[in-house]
């Protein structure tokens, strides 16, 4: 299959997949998700994410329909019937359908639904360009929900402005990530990155990315930055799942970073090892 | 039919209605919505309703299939293909369905959703209860997204206390509304309501109690109020296009309000007899 849906045990091409209108997804965006790549069939770090899927549905009382092993293997299971090797594995798990729209809820097994799309790694020989754009967003970025309008318009905007990342920042200027990405600064040979409170997601690329630092022996501070510091930044890189360790020349259209290239190719070789040695080359 | 469900000019009973798994809606909670009563077959403010709905579309570059009238006629038409005229009539716009999941997006017209409940106006002759939770919300309230998860979880909260709602307030205390509510004060014969900023919805039923203070001669103050103000109210009241005029008698537990039932009693009566009015009687 080239690109594949996924409900409840149903399986269809993505495009003919129909879902049941009652989900609460529909009404409230009331579940979380997963999303990471696949390369040579293999899925790349996927106990950290599933981990981290099964934390994001304890904090708001979803009840997962299967253990994580066992959604493991269902997903190992889909990703082998695709065509292509190189894929999006994405997930989500809803709050069980109920009747009537309501916003309260009784306990239920969550609904699972999957996609497979074909992707690579996304890597940019050029370094991209950022803008940034007040952080509107609910006070748990920490849970990775499917209430993501304020990401949607930051990202919208910055694909107008030709860019690549919208940055988020809090009233006093602290940088908390941006739409789709965490994002870092290196500045005097130290890797600097907003610590995992409720203002950030707890990125699985980030937490590579400091696995990557103490392996390298650069040293971190995990301490929020302004956009000032941001701008004055010898480097500044975004990592997601799908863009592990990207490089930025601008910030709202004026220069920005690009003045450590040799620590930041040390950081994007050590990511990118990783992940070709994890996936099958 | 009992329970409707339509979808970009389908029509199937509620339970069996399906829409496609590609919709924005479903990885992003990217809609916006309206929810109203019907009452003997007539739509109680649908003018007022379908303005904030392409209010909130046009905050969000959300673009209807269908301009006002058109989206009132066919509203007015699935509500004469309905067994009961006493109805919960829900309608939603999400942005167009966009082949593999991706946060930005092309311009393309909205997917209408619509279901038909069964329901009458809630009124309660005892007094509610109410909790008070954090308001976590994005900064953006006045747009009526499907971004509901904070409403959720404190509407669950507020259930599991035996309480009808949460009421939400910023950091510095100030009471914003509640989970699918707005709230007011009367305090030594003033009604208080928090003014129509980004931090709350503009609701509705509100605008009509403040019409009601108009004609009853019932001064008005609109400024919001803390949690201090809201526990040493003469009384508390509760709004929604469901339950118009809800009166509070608890707050976390605590006796509140409930020291001006003559001026409670006339605005709620102002409130109801427009609502029969204007749906038959």
């Amino acid at each position: 299959m080239k690109e594949l849906g996924y409900y409840n045990g149903r399986i269809a091409p993505l495009d003919e997949m129909t879902v049941p209108m009652n989900d609460r997804a529909c009404w409230f965006g009331d579940g979380v998700y997963e999303a990471q790549l696949v390369r040579h069939g293999q899925i790349f770090t996927l106990d950290e994410h599933v981990d981290r899927l099964y934390r994001s549905a304890a904090a708001l009382s979803i009840e997962p329909p299967m253990d994580k092993a066992a959604l493991k293997a269902l997903l190992r299971d889909l990703v082998g019937r695709m065509d292509d090797g190189d894929l999006m594995l994405y997930y989500q798990l809803t709050r069980g359908a109920a009747g009537p729209r309501k916003h309260t809820f009784q306990p239920a097994p969550a609904n699972l639904w999957v996609t497979l799309t074909p992707k690579r790694v996304l890597d940019k020989a050029e370094p991209i360009g950022l803008i940034t754009v007040e952080d509107i967003r609910f006070l748990h970025c920490d849970i990775k929900t499917l209430n993501l309008i304020p990401s949607v318009m930051a990202s919208q905007k910055a694909a107008e402005a030709g860019c690549y990342e919208a940055v988020f920042y809090r009233p006093g200027d602290r940088v908390t990530e941006c739409s789709h990405s965490n994002i870092h600064i290196l500045k005097d040979g130290v890797f600097r990155t907003a610590p995992t409170d409720r203002l950030i997601l707890p990125g699985i690329a980030r937490a590579h990315l400091l696995s990557a630092c103490g392996r390298l022996g650069i040293p971190v501070r995990e301490e929020a930055f302004t956009l000032a510091e941001l701008r004055d930044a010898d480097e500044i890189i975004t990592s997601s799942s799908t863009a592990p360790c990207l490089r930025a020349g601008r910030v709202d259209g004026q220069p920005a970073g690009f003045r450590d290239e040799a620590l930041y190719r040390r950081l994007h070789q050590a990511i990118f090892d990783e992940f070709y040695a994890r996936t099958g080359d």
